[in-house]
């Protein structure tokens, strides 16, 4: 039987993070990626959001498998969250698989693993997955390839077209010309980057910045990134070779992730120059590297404490030097310069920002996304990862190579894609909700919760408490009012006063007449009135009435 | 008799924004610009933040002139409090007292103004002012050379060195190298844009992309730009003029700016191209030029209307072309670019982000402040009107200038700066608060109403209510239970049943024995243990008890 290929993106169309993509052929769904969002600074209190599976989970006994493209945590985020409700083999590279190992264990959960490595094939139902090497800011990325029953689709996963990658193995250029020649149905291709012009620097550019600044620095260098850059800190530590530091690691999940990637041979760091952050103070300034993390402005990461309080006996100093090798994720910008300002104002030399040549980003740019696409010449052209001004500018991208119009094909989340006979069409979508995670509840916190939190937090909150005689209708006791982020009660205690007077004449007149009258309301509305009017604030009002 | 001098910075050291400068010398003090802050993503429910005048207040005779060095916000935002306390004259270029003007008669204030133009000498006491013209991103800015007793301070205001402004007015080099002739012993120098190497391309730069953007453009053009960027505006009416496009203005504070510009002749826009926004839907396309601002995102700026609703009967539809003409103020990127998607989202062409060559900054970059400093020759820098990291980065320039280290003196808001025979000392410091201003409430929202908020935004709050038999300490009649931003009373109701139930069995437990037990506390911290049990989360609880 003949059945249309269905894709569906549950995350990571509009929006960059929480990956996640299906492929549906007939009884058979594959999922790429399962990762996490971090939240927008009006997901108030939100530790991260993950994708809606209800698709996946009322599919359950279609879906096969979990293709992993790398082990970033937009990729691999959310893996725990799927497998409460989904037992499928996971598929993946030795280093995501690594990291992911880290995430099981953490979890105490078990699952299913299975390596693949770039250039392997492997079949599930009726789809052949060819795995392809990409280059991007965490080792061990792929590209899939993928041959359905409709065509062969290309999913680009996160790239970048690196010549000179920091460990010698550029894009496989021969794959993706082969698959061009083949034919390639639809191309999903990453835009996270494609603001960006020209070409994105190669990851050796760091190496000469590194260089420059460990040869001219007396002082110890800290140098902060994110815990996934392998061959960040890969460079990072081959200049302390040549210059004569001694290494030492600061956070968590920065050494977590370091013994992983040591151990699968993805770094390489003689076992002579590491030491253990507590002897660092023992060591002259100018043989002291210590790699961290905390880029972000996090408040409790290693950077953090390592400013403003201490980090196992360690404390940055005047005259240290602080290497920023990262940039601020989009909405961090304010958190991340306030350390900055930290870092400075503790006579800290700090080196950051985009002309300090420390950090290139791991996505390619206007120039290699057009390289990449003439290489695959796709009939159809789907640009992902991105929030919708990156769908739009990988659009007219196509549209420049030549691609028609209608061949280039926008969706956001839900959006069900499907292929029969070489021809694209868009049919329907599925409902999705933002999964919002706040410590152990998942899903609890919808947009309403996160509604009110807004109004708290901009408004701040007036509980009212009174007592009612269900007789007379008049208030036996009280109002009694609590505020919190609103006013000072003890400082506002006459506007206080006049408030809860109001309250009281409002029941003389108005509840002693008519017992049906709703009095939490009438509370509400007597002091919504009343606080507006002499303050022009709207606080949320709680009434809590009570009849005895 | 002689004093020292004393310079005390209110506002602008260590923050952008809310400038505030005061000089004094014996009984004669001046105050130099009265600006707003924007707040911080933190500061919630904020609209903006004001210097702390109290120390003006408390030397109320003493203070004898305001005098503006330009009109933007961050310069005479807080004019209006300053004035409820203060009847002081205020001085300040034509533009800048006419964008004073409408702020008057908003908030339905008089004030002394006196016009002061560049090359201007006022006397003030033992204070001779001399002005001087700068370049920046308003028209009609000054700097200020004040000769006193103990020597010549120039206070830089805004600026940058423009050499091709659109008014052919550039800096007035003539006048800083007789400054540094006559010996400069103070400058307190713009450091905002220091982070930037090399030079901030003038302002003239916007015009070639003007002209490429209404050269190849059929459609109607929404040109978006700050309200008070006055040589923007001329830019984009003048090709308006070239191109044979109308020009309509959506917004009402840049209706009220380029009204206020244009009488005073700072801008010349001919009365025939101006037309009325309900009738640019009666021209054609390509005779539509739309002046607006919103391009922070604010939600009901007038882009947000013509995106999302409309704007007197105007829509922004598929096809038109947005010019953003501005770049995001740090802090909210996440707004701007949720309405860039917003737009392309819609259709709409998106000309914006730094490599589209429409919009430069008003500050000086590296080069230019070391080109100023050189003119001047300082014997003391103080860099001012930046954060932590701007100081410190201009005190290198200052280093590499060949400005001994303790020549160059980075303050805070509120500490003390004297200088005495040729010599600065910081001796003391003042102490200053952040006046928030939300809604009418001028100071009344502390730090501590701020935590308050963030605590209720993050976790949500939960009200409890219990009647109490006060003779048997029992329950007589709840709990009650009602959750703000945290979880749905409704759709958790049996472990809110376990809650209560908790509560119940605590009191029955505990209070019945001991009637002096704080019932209150007792309510709290069962209910925090079991919510911190149950989900890991920690709501703000509060508990309202009655006994009866």
């Amino acid at each position: 039987m003949r059945h249309r290929l269905k894709i569906i993106p549950i995350g990571g169309f509009g929006e960059i993070g929480k990956n996640m993509l299906l492929l549906q052929y007939g009884d058979t769904i594959i999922v790429i990626d399962a990762g996490l969002m971090f939240p927008d600074g009006d997901m108030l209190g939100i530790d991260f959001v993950i994708p809606d599976i209800s698709y996946l989970i009322s599919n359950k006994d279609k879906v096969k498998a979990l293709i992993l493209t790398h082990g970033h945590e937009d990729h691999i985020g959310a893996l725990q969250y799927l497998l409460k409700d989904l037992d499928i083999p996971i598929y993946g590279t030795p280093l995501t698989l690594g990291l992911v190992e880290k995430k099981l264990e953490e979890f105490r959960l078990k699952a299913n693993l299975n390596k693949i490595k770039p250039n392997d094939t492997i079949t599930i139902g009726p789809f052949t997955i060819e795995t392809f090497r990409q280059t991007h800011s965490i080792p061990d990325t792929i590209g899939l390839a993928i041959t359905t029953p409709v065509g062969l689709i290309v999913i680009s996963g996160d790239f970048k077209l690196d010549q000179t990658p920091i460990d010698g193995n550029p894009p496989d250029f021969n794959k993706l010309v082969e698959f061009g020649k083949r034919g390639v149905l639809a191309l999903f291709c990453d835009s996270t980057n494609v603001e960006q012009p020209g070409i994105t620097p190669s990851e050796s550019l760091v190496k000469s910045s590194f260089e420059n600044i460990f040869n001219s620095t007396k002082s110890r260098i800290f140098l902060v990134t994110f815990a996934s850059n392998f061959h960040r800190i890969q460079q990072a530590v081959d200049m302390a070779l040549k210059f004569g530091r001694k290494v030492a690691i600061a956070g968590k999940s920065l050494i977590t992730n370091i013994e992983v990637a040591k151990r699968l041979g993805y770094i390489n760091i003689p076992d002579d120059i590491m030491i253990n952050i507590k002897d660092v103070n023992n060591l002259p300034d100018e043989k002291v590297l210590v790699l961290t993390t905390g880029s972000q402005g996090e408040p409790y990461s290693a950077l953090s404490l390592l400013t403003n309080h201490s980090y196992k006996q360690l404390s940055l100093r005047p005259g240290d030097t602080v290497i920023l090798s990262t940039k601020p994720i989009p909405g961090n910008e304010v958190m991340v310069y306030r350390m900055v300002d930290q870092l400075f104002r503790k006579g800290v030399e700090v080196i950051y920002g985009k002309d300090a040549g420390v950090h290139v980003s791991g996505h390619a740019a206007q120039e290699e996304v057009k390289m990449f696409i003439n290489l695959l010449k796709p009939k159809y052209l789907i640009p992902y990862h991105g929030e919708y001004r990156h769908l739009a500018l990988l659009k007219k991208i196509g549209l420049e190579l030549g691609i028609p119009k209608d061949h280039i094909i926008i969706i956001e989340n839900g959006t069900i894609l499907e292929f029969e006979d070489g021809r694209a069409i868009t049919d329907g979508k599925i409902s999705l909700n933002n999964i919002y995670v706040d410590g152990l509840s998942i899903g609890d916190v919808g947009n309403i919760i996160l509604m009110e939190r807004k109004r708290l937090a901009e408004d701040g909150v007036l509980i009212v408490g009174v007592l009612i005689d269900s007789e007379t209708g008049l208030i036996l006791d009280g109002p009694e009012i609590i505020s919190k982020g609103f006013i000072f009660v003890k400082d506002s205690e006459e506007l206080i006063e006049i408030a809860r007077e109001r309250v009281r004449e409002v029941f003389r007149k108005k509840a002693g007449k008519n017992g049906n009258i709703n009095k939490e309301a009438l509370v509400k509305e007597t002091l919504e009135n009343f606080f507006n009017e002499e303050l022009k604030r709207k606080p949320v009002i709680i009434p809590l009435v009570w009849e005895i």
